[in-house]
């Protein structure tokens, strides 16, 4: 474990470094956060969604984050397209599948991407990869289900080991413990707070961290560990600056912190552990 | 009045115990604060716009906002679709008519809305109201005129009054001094700042907290007064705390307030008069 | 150049006072804080891009905002209707070429864009205007790139005097050091903040300034000056206040500066010299 903190703390500098660009295809309703966010941990955002621009855009990218959010035929078309180019051109694809199991027509969008798309990182709450692992779920609109928080983590474990395994991707599942695995390690996070949950988009954000880190590194699992760990740290941190005034306090100050994060920082805060 | 302001101040606490699910088809431009809004008030925002989905989404929700502010052919369809399945489902629906009175486009869209889809509770700005009262109307643009915002309370109780009876729902407008009626009852709230005009989406954010509370209670004029009541009280604090900052710092304080408002502090600061 | 200064200084009270509409059809990325920045100087944003109500709300406004930072076919064809009716009545437009260069589909949109519409004023990055120019280009993506941020003043100058009159428009190229141009007045801006580079939509703001600088005088010129120059100014209040807390709290301060701006900061802080 000392090796993969170490290399997370290690990472966020490589980020501010090489200032790699994030090409997003994302909802309208958290895209100002995730391009904030992406900034803030020192990448580049571009939110091409465009069928016409997305492939040329995506080309050129250091990672591409897929975001469903916000659905519509339109940009699932530049989501496949995208997302095909990425993979022809080894940019590394981070999938959100915010509410899936919440909609038939989000279910099968879900679909038509995994099997059209190879994703190096999948990141949802559990309810979301319950669904794609195909065990059913309750996912109740795009919040995590009172399930999903309290949820028992061995069970977590199991579900995000075998899919890992099934997609050849890293699996990441977050709650009050968030569990990080590709099918062979396992890693679980204990950063974070539940105002995180109080804020819309904080769930997105994670993920746009976790493609603006898969732009540093071709190490994906790092990647997906680093992403959220910086989340949960700044979580902590802006609840202990800003928590009592209040949850829109509490999301600029989310901000604040991930733009000052710091490998020390980063090292000291982890609550990183082996699965 | 004294068990209107009973009951609203309890609201907030049954929305906070209940989180119901607020489906909002609504405006691009303010939709992050729409969820932030309605996470802070204690319930759980789903913003889902496609047609092939929204009536599955509607039909699990607790309400339905529907929000014109940034309208198009796609929207509107799902808009119908959405509103048709709420009403069939006998699930709440609020209509915020952004802009209605300010071009061809919205007025025709607002006239179909109303025709196919039972509203519950419409909320806007005095202009608004005066257009689909069939009154004309001085909307320019989206922000309240002048006129919306000094206007004779009276004039405005009366229109208030003979739109409910006719659309059999709760009409609120609101400005200076709020008004709600559902054409027997009529209440006042005298809450609010006027800095509360100088953010974008502080109309929007309201008709959030007017869907939330209706999918807390099937009194919808409860609901209504409740909503605007919670949205004034939360601006004045804010403007306490922030308003001297700026605008910026004002927005920030006033979800901040939403996310930590009680029935104390509703009871304590409630200006609410019967007309 | 005290003739200019005190003018910019003395236009930010003649917005306040008309409180005029400015009409954006822009990006859903940063469109909250266009509007909120509108708001915070004095005048009335409407975001509408709806082609069936573009052409009316476009007539009805004190100027037109194009910003293509995230396009698409429908809004295209928006824009064109909008900026065509905006010249017909002597509206004036802003286009805000977010990104050209980045990608063919933005590059044949610009085209497109310039020859359908006459602009009053272009406001864009270095990379941006270039690409206009015809000059070729380093756009990466959406942000300023090196080049842009450390390049030569005396090229940035040509550059924009050239273009200006070749589109008989305002060229505003905006970086460490900001150039504005008509072809024969070349004013330089030395205020602002990097960490403006840090916040997404300082640009898209940036240009929402001088959209409302540009509906309360018809000396275009000016406008585009003052518009940056607020922006400019605003970004270094906020750095002094927030920059140390990191980049959300500096946005929002960056708003609240604006909305408190007026004639005396902007002439005490003012770096504005003739080219």
């Amino acid at each position: 474990m000392n090796h993969i903190l170490s290399n997370a703390s290690d990472l966020i500098g490589r980020i501010r470094e090489s200032k790699p660009l994030v090409h997003h295809i994302t909802n309208y309703v958290t895209v100002n956060d995730c391009a904030n966010i992406t900034l803030a941990v020192g990448a580049s955002p571009i939110m091409a969604d465009a069928v016409e621009e997305v492939r040329e855009i995506a080309a050129i990218s250091g990672s591409l984050v897929l975001n469903i959010g916000t659905l519509n035929e339109r940009t699932i078309n530049a989501m496949l397209a995208a997302g095909k180019k990425a993979n022809e051109r080894h940019v590394p694809v981070v999938l959100d599948p915010v509410g899936a199991g919440a909609s038939v027509f989000r279910n099968q969008t879900v679909g038509k991407l995994i099997e059209q798309v190879h994703f190096n990182i999948i990141r949802g709450n559990l309810s979301e990869i319950r669904y794609i692992a195909g065990l059913g779920g309750t996912t109740k609109g795009v919040d995590a289900s009172e399930t999903d928080l309290c949820g028992d983590t061995q069970s977590g474990i199991d579900i995000a080991k075998a899919l890992a395994d099934k997609l050849r991707c890293v699996i990441a599942i977050t709650g009050a413990t968030d569990i990080i695995s590709d099918g062979k390690k396992t890693v679980l996070i204990e950063n974070g707070h539940k105002m995180l949950g109080a804020v819309t988009g904080t769930g997105c954000m994670c993920s746009s961290l976790v493609g603006s880190a898969c732009a540093a590194t071709s190490d994906y699992f790092l990647a997906a560990v680093s992403g959220i760990l910086y989340m949960g740290i700044a979580g902590e941190i802006a609840f202990e600056n800003a928590g009592q005034n209040g949850t829109g306090s509490f999301r600029v100050s989310a901000i604040d912190e991930i733009s000052k994060l710091d490998a020390d920082t980063v090292r000291r805060r982890a609550k990183l552990y082996e699965a």
